[in-house]
């Protein structure tokens, strides 16, 4: 990669950046409308200001813009809903933005192939709305589903609470057309379900996060949408007995849950106080709330069956069920709630993300509490047991200063981050990198694997202008 | 990529070889013992002696081979069982064999975190085999998994006939331990469910035929054993209607089958025949089998009682349900007879594996009945219609002389291959490009595909010494 710095946008480029997207599609020179692409959702993460935004409306265009960048050597960054959790989106080196907002329609709804096709800048959520009516879905979505864009999801491999049963974004995605850091517009996969012809450059596209190509269009796979479902809430008065259930439900009971979500005693009070809800959760340490989903009511109320006697042989203190729609709203708005119930708390907090392997959630929560007590800082945690992903949140202690916490915090990491590591986890099972982990990346995982990420990148960016300072230096 | 020719293995360079491994994990000089190492089960691919077959038993001596041949610039083909169907084992450059053989263990089936961790070298249905017990089993076998190793299967992403509901190996790949090009011992993912710490560079080594890494040791992941299962035989007038009711068991019956294989009535009469099956299919054009599993009777009974309905609603002609292992077996030793079949009847056969949208196989199917009036050669056509993968198969007219054949073939694959790119196919579905199909991959992929995948073969083996010759030149 170059190391050299990057080129400032000049008027002189900037009057050709318009001639490419057109002069309405294009911010610069204007401080006040860039300071909105300055940051995505991740705290912690410095803001940084693009020196132009473009919003292109076709791959051609933004192909135009990356051989014009490759020229005059200016950083881009691709950019979605921004609504990212690892400051991926965040111009760090100023330069372009390239807002997909524009880029926004479901192109085909194919039934007799089971695909949908759509640009980058779709809302996630709009997806399944179209497809309703034909009893599809699409099930790869993370939980962000109303504000996020289908492009930032693809480039981050967005998880959410049905990866236990349906994977992650990456297992439905069939079929791309990018455009390369070079300017060059390629195809990868297609309507095809199985396909090994050639390396599999699609699924290394995937989870990207925005360094290797920018994404105009997206073939998703389809499933039949489910027909009953109903959620489970079941307590535990220790975390190990909660943990030990899910493997259980798997291999004894022989059922894939949809969701098997994990929450602490502390993010679940802190939640319930907040919305004022009296579920009585009493001595318990910690909660499951498991999704079950299927072909009718009586598949789904026989799989629950058996998920309840496994808790309760697994030492349960209650489990209930909510097999109608306001209960489980009930149940799920808990769950939904705890960063907010958080930030009443204290307004600055950590989100994290680590992943661990399943039958590790015991032994990562006790270092969680161990580095909470040693720090003096909550930290909930709360997140996806069925794959071992939990976010882990420190919170910032209401009569500590922002200097205090911002000294502190990168010490709490690192040991939240040792720890995982030591138990074979990593640093980020959904949210990504970005910008906000890169130096904890390095930290933690074999030097050969950053050195081959890096040669990658090289490879496929020459000049290293396409989203640089993401993931690795 | 380096485009001199390798250098030869010098007595020198062997003992030190010999040096690695132990002498006798050595074959070098001895043509007779090397010739089992100049083919794999492609037909049509030209065999080529190996100088030197290894054996090793560890990643370090692995590595440390991979020192010694960038070293003196010699070629290295990985080998598993010699299974493959695309030349990918074969050493068309000379120079050293890898062959996994002695790394056969199955190290650790961690029932906690629902995950079984391999050496390269274990056929692949001892892994199910130790599994069983434990009502888990490990889902993204090929079919040809009594012979195959699954070290062969992660580097061909190997799929099989469970992969409409199940998906091919990379799926239920978690984490790799690899050795590459230039020797180093690099990690990939983990006891993971969701990774995203990192480009996904353990799914861009799944399928990569073995020209980025050697694998020494493989995390897969484990789901549980299908408690039920049932076959269903499904004759169909014409391939329309049989294709036809492949979505609509999806959409309107919202069910996932664990296999949809479609058999066309050459192939289908021709293993009949062979086997002296009296099935009748009187006038039927195609027939589809069709396999659901579930965790107990009444569920799968359930799927099948719909699927059949489906299956009649679509205009079937019959469904014959086997509920039973003998008439499973019935129904199944037809499919797997097929290549068996059609060697009595002619022993040149070119086993073809493309893959198209599912919606277009009827399209296909006139196609390869165009091919083989053309050509006046049969082409039978069997395979994974839930997936789209058909093995179509031209068959040599036994009155034809080999070199005949051999002249017109050439021909046939390019018809048959630009007749699937049209139809927005691609040329392997589930076998590989390998040696014996990289001139088609060139003429019917993206001109950017291949210049990625050159650029990253260039980074990741800057010698190119690692199975030289595959999939593009």
């Amino acid at each position: 990669m170059n190391n050299l710095p990057f080129a400032k946008i000049t008027p002189r480029v900037a009057a050709e950046l318009a001639s490419i997207v057109g002069e309405r599609n294009l911010i610069y020179a204007d401080s006040e409308r860039l300071q909105a692409y300055s940051h995505d959702e991740a705290a912690h993460c410095p803001p940084a200001l693009p020196e132009a935004v473009l919003k292109p409306g076709s791959a051609a265009e933004i192909a135009a813009i990356m051989r014009l960048a490759n020229r005059e050597h200016i950083a881009v960054t691709p950019r979605g809903a921004g609504s990212g959790l690892s400051g991926g989106a965040v111009p760090i080196h100023g330069g372009i933005v390239l807002d997909c907002a524009r880029m926004s329609k479901i192109l085909e709804i194919d039934r007799e192939n089971l695909t949908v096709t759509v640009e980058p800048g779709v809302i996630t959520s709009e997806i399944n709305d179209a497809l309703r009516p034909f009893n599809l879905f699409y099930a790869g979505y993370p939980m962000s589903l109303e504000t996020c864009m289908i492009g930032g999801n693809v480039a981050e491999n967005a998880g959410g609470g049905k990866a236990v049963k349906y994977g992650v974004t990456g297992r439905y995605v069939l079929g791309l057309e990018i455009v390369t850091p070079t300017g060059e517009i390629v195809e990868l996969g297609g309507k095809l379900v199985k396909d090994v012809s050639g390396l599999n450059l699609l699924q290394l596209m995937v989870g990207s996060e925005g360094i290797l190509a920018v994404f105009t269009k997206i073939i998703l796979k389809l499933l039949p949408l489910p027909k009953a479902n109903v959620d489970l809430l079941c307590l535990f008065d220790s975390v190990e007995k909660a943990i030990a259930v899910v493997p259980r439900i798997i291999t004894v009971g022989g059922i894939i849950p949809t969701a098997i979500e994990f929450i602490d005693k502390l993010a679940f009070s802190t939640a319930c106080e907040y919305l004022n809800e009296s579920l009585p959760c009493g001595s318990s340490e910690a909660m499951l709330l498991i999704t079950v989903d299927g072909a009718d009511q009586e598949q789904v109320e026989k799989q629950y069956d058996v998920i309840g006697e496994q808790c309760l042989a697994a030492g349960a203190s209650a489990v209930y069920v909510a097999d109608n729609k306001a209960n489980s709203e009930r149940i799920w708005r808990i769950r939904r709630s705890i960063a907010e119930a958080f930030k009443v708390f204290s307004p600055n907090q950590s989100l994290e993300d680590i992943v661990v392997p399943i039958a590790a959630i015991p032994a990562m929560s006790k270092a969680i509490s161990d580095i909470s007590q040693k720090y003096g800082v909550l930290i909930p945690c709360y997140g996806h047991a069925g794959d071992g992903n939990l976010h882990a949140t420190p919170v910032m202690p209401p009569e500590w200063g922002l200097p205090q916490w911002e000294r502190v915090l990168p010490a709490i990491l690192h040991d939240l981050y040792q720890a995982c590591k030591a138990l074979g986890g990593r640093i980020s099972g959904e949210h990504g990198i970005g910008h906000k982990r890169k130096q904890y990346l390095a930290e933690t995982v074999d030097p050969g694997f950053l050195n081959m990420m890096r040669s990658i990148k090289t490879a496929l960016d020459p000049n290293g202008i396409l989203n640089p300072g993401k993931i690795f230096d």
